[in-house]
């Protein structure tokens, strides 16, 4: 096993400076010429002059008559000119060409009796009035369009008007996707489960649609296994056709890294390996004059690393502006920590608390695909810099638009399958408005709450000495923050079992047994304080417990390793157990309520919120996930 | 001849309240399930649920030695564990699967001989440490994606590892586009010009475009000619498919207008005319339950209608937001009154001049198409109000990116040919810059830069008094302002004649003889001036010119009418004249300069455009236009 340290490291400023001067995105294409009316998008690589004027003939302007001004001259009420239809009059509609000898046109409301012949004309008109004249939009000669523009919708209209029925434009780059690694199955294949030990390849879709959204076009080559000679020879395949090849995984610095090997050995590596995360496996090269990224292989360091250096490109080659994101200031909701000497991104929910945006931090690894997915905004770290302060305003990057932040209701605390089906239901009532949830647990709902990071909170904290829900944590937590607490539902809480149960696993005592292993919640979870309370009624250690330390944060993350065989048990809700078809042993009914604090019940927002909590649709959404009673549902129980 | 007036004529508000709540575009169309590796764009029609946990398998996260935590447990430098290769240590790289029984990778970094058999271990590691394990990024049966979300690349990525290789998405909507006129010549059919009489039809092209851009496909039908009961035809065969039918042209309140007629034969006229400016003949109907528009013929105002009332409902029915434009505070560069009860939008171009982003309307008819093409901006005047007011700071939709007004410099003067080749230049030295030229004559030009409405002035005003250029009337206008006089060109004045000068025009005198048609150039305009100063050189009498009082406002609008006939003769440079292959008597050499105030002068951008103006690319671009001399270019000449 060889042990290759990244060469020609660059920070991210560096690697995109020698990088984008390193080609003239001008030179490496030729413009094409195509059709005016398939020309939508494309960028002008020349200045377009009108070959005809537009309106290219004198036409009417409105309804009416064309006349010679010249025969109303002297009209008044008492004396007026009369003209003869056909000869001294021509009734004509807007747009249309004016008869020989007319220079202006009367409106059809200023005639007495259209319908008349000849017409009474009693005011004289101007000569060229209501007349569109030639080259009145457009003359002949004229520049149409500048260089380096991009054709809009009517920009073709005024291509067409000028008599432009062809243009030249930059070509569409063309990029070459290759994507490597023994073990993947392609995209295409993926309707069948992947055999065990075969890795699914996505990677070339995500870039595909990036390079289309760049202004490029991709072509996507077949998988090439880790064999050096097979890359080198895909690599001078897609080399022989597009603009810009892309290799994707086999940048990193493992033995497999073939990407080096083949640019190396066809041209010359410019950047090996960017102080950027995630993206930090990323390589620049030229073969034969053209550029070859080695992209990394997580999907998130793929998708940042392209949009550093693939899309500017693209952008250049296809002679479009890259239109920068939108950006807007936030609050981060935590300290975030970064390693100095490297740009980070991190990927943030974004939500307005107050007169704030506060920033979430998604799962910061570079494989969490969902944290792209369900980010609403990026975070840049310095190099520089160590971090992130909790609180202090810094500028993100839009990945939504504003609307969506301002029209998005945050419920921080523990997880329940009922909260998806809430957030489908408030959209689809109205489309502005979305739920996001975050799940930190009951006790992180109540401290978010206390800080201001969140709208709601979602709670099911059972006090053992009052036997009470909630109540008395809020006391402590948010004392004497004005807020009402209002029941979402009641749940059944139980031990989630393999189909068949087994282990043969009846009580909670049978958790500690030998070879039962467990997978247990995050710490400040109300499920596992239910389960330390189960065990402290029991009279049982946890530490007895095989996998008491093994922590997931939700439900169904806990449901999902006792359908995989990594646990045998866990305790968590049936609608868990139920959408793993696993077995479920029920332990107790738990109540979950929304702590909602009185400035967020005053928002409408809110209000249709608790209208979607209230109606039947959520009712029976609920019901059919399996184990919630409703009876409580949407009232308030309490408040202070 | 009918005389029609608009029936339910409405405001802008009413109709649009009134057509958005008369559709569920929910309703209008089914959900279709299409492949996930081409739902980029599409918009998910349900809540997408996770059939795959992602990483479906534990994986290695580093490359490395997959081991058994355990084993590794109280190792030391002093006393290392011994693994042996294939048994207790397997190497791994990034992404792969873990072998049986290891639970932890060792990173290649930390083992001192990674190519020794077996490794040495000499530190423990902990249980699951750089292993991505099963669901760590996707959960088996966690929601993916809710209903209604926009799929980009990277959500296409994160269904396909949830096993999610088919997905539900609204429809793309159906749009039918009618053109109508029997004077039309179809867009695909403009290669050839179009026999007298006949008009070029480009408005089915620009919506096309719009409704792609709003999320629509369209089809275009033939063109109808002006008979009712062949538009009704194609209206029930277009309806037979599509989701929203557009009749372009036939709205208005003419004679031709079958638009309103086939559409109350088939069902119902909900609005007949808007108060809206352009785009009032729009015509809002319904048939079997499907939404028909009439679209204005006018170009401008069939963009701005289906802005308002197509874009809208395509919107809808695809399930995508509406992505307002973004918007800015600018200044109006003079007052711009319009009629109370309309709403009216004003296209604009904005260059930021000092602190303010000026906006200097553009032609406000409907049918000058380049008013949009041109247009950076849209100024909405609300129908209450009676106008905007001059500096006065309003709202702006901007219709270019935000760093494209700050790379606007703004000239604003006299008209001349090489402004056209000094923009293309500017640009391809520097994409971020553009220069924005406005036509409004030398004195116009020395106006707004004392009123600080543009950046530049360019001007050739001839003092007859000194004989000198321009010095005279900057002391006079410019009082005290610090500027610089640069020369741009010496260009050649002459009488533009058509091909073989058939009216035998010799000299200045001949304007005079009866039978010469002239045209002029509007008041202000340097050109105009010139002649002024010829006539009174020569003692003739302006008023004894025929057509000294028609006006256009550059020297290629002049050159137009004495190629297209509708003049003998005007004044004007030799590149306009040879531009359109003109017969071209010179009169004599004039002198044309950049006005530059020195706020702009220190202004880099301006750097770069004196670096062009010096350029040998300018100075042959220049003589290959005709009529230029460039002994003086880019000097400064004068300065105060």
């Amino acid at each position: 096993m060889k042990r290759r340290i990244y060469l020609h490291m660059r920070s991210l400023e560096e690697a995109r400076e020698l990088w984008l001067a390193r080609f003239d995105p001008q030179a490496l294409t030729a413009p094409e010429e195509v059709a005016t009316i398939a020309a939508r998008g494309r960028v002008t690589a020349a200045p377009v002059i009108a070959r005809r004027s537009s309106p290219a003939a004198h036409q009417a302007a409105m309804d009416g008559f064309a006349v010679s001004a010249a025969a109303t001259f002297g009209a008044t009420p008492d004396n007026p000119k009369l003209l003869p239809l056909g000869r001294e009059a021509f009734p004509v509609n807007t747009g249309h060409l004016m008869p020989p000898g007319a220079d202006a046109v009367i409106m059809v409301e200023q005639i007495p009796d259209p319908d008349a012949d000849p017409i009474v004309i009693e005011a004289p008109i101007f000569p060229w009035q209501h007349v569109r004249r030639v080259g009145e939009d457009l003359v002949l000669g004229e520049m149409v369009l500048p260089e380096g523009t991009e054709i809009s919708p009517w920009a073709q209209g005024a291509l067409l008007a000028a008599g432009v029925t062809r243009v030249s434009v930059r070509r569409i780059p063309k990029v070459a996707i290759i994507p490597t690694g023994s073990e993947l199955v392609p995209a295409a294949e993926l309707d069948q489960e992947p055999e065990s030990g075969r890795l699914p390849e996505f990677n070339s879709v995500i870039l595909s649609g990036l390079v289309a959204e760049a202004g490029g076009e991709a072509t996507v080559f077949p998988v090439v296994p880790d064999d050096p000679a097979l890359l080198i020879t895909a690599l001078k395949k897609a080399l022989a056709d597009a603009d810009l090849v892309l290799i994707n995984a086999g940048s990193s610095a493992g033995t497999e890294d073939y990407t080096y090997q083949a640019i190396s050995t066809l041209g010359e590596v410019l950047v090996h390996g960017v102080a950027m995360m995630p993206g930090k496996p990323t390589l620049l090269g030229v073969v034969a004059g053209k550029p070859v990224i080695g992209n990394p292989g997580y999907p998130v360091s793929a998708v940042l690393s392209f949009e550093q250096f693939a899309a500017p490109l693209i952008n250049g080659l296809a002679g479009k502006r890259l239109e920068p994101r939108p950006t807007l200031t936030v609050h981060p909701a935590q300290n975030l920590p970064s390693k100095p000497g490297l740009t980070e991104f991190i990927r943030v929910t974004l939500g307005r608390v107050g007169a704030k945006v506060i920033a979430t931090p998604l799962p910061r690894g570079a494989g969490t695909i969902t944290s792209l997915v369900r980010a609403d905004g990026l975070l840049t770290v310095p190099s520089l810099s160590e971090g992130l302060e909790e609180d202090r305003p810094v500028s993100a990057e839009l990945l939504v638009l504003p609307e969506e932040i301002e029209g998005t209701l945050v419920v921080l605390g523990s997880h329940d399958n009922t909260l998806d089906l809430l957030a489908t239901l408030l959209r689809r009532r109205d489309p502005r408005l979305r739920l996001s949830s975050g799940h930190v647990g009951s006790l992180g709902g109540l401290m978010a709450l206390s800080q201001g990071r969140a709208h709601l909170g979602g709670s099911h904290l059972l006090d053992p000495e009052t036997n009470t829900y909630n109540v008395p944590f809020i006391k402590r937590y948010l004392t004497g923050v004005p807020l009402k607490l209002i029941n979402l539902t009641w749940r059944q809480q139980g031990l989630m079992l393999a189909p068949g149960n087994p282990k043969q696993i009846r009580t909670i005592k049978d958790l500690i047994r030998p070879g039962v292993r467990f997978i247990n919640r995050q710490r400040g979870a109300g499920t596992r304080l239910l389960l330390d309370f189960l065990l402290h009624g029991e009279g049982l250690e946890a530490r007895a417990i095989q996998g008491y330390d093994r922590e997931e944060y939700t439900h169904m993350a806990v449901a999902v390793n006792v359908f995989s065989g990594t646990a045998d048990v866990g305790l968590g809700i049936l609608a868990a157990a139920k959408a793993l078809g696993l077995d479920f042993l029920p332990l107790l009914p738990e109540r979950y309520d929304l702590v909602v604090p009185e400035s967020t019940f005053g928002e409408p927002r809110f209000q249709v919120l608790l209208a979607v909590i209230r109606s039947p649709e959520f009712r029976e959404g609920a019901l059919a996930l399996g184990g919630y009673d409703l009876k409580d549902c949407g009232r308030i129980l309490w408040e202070q």
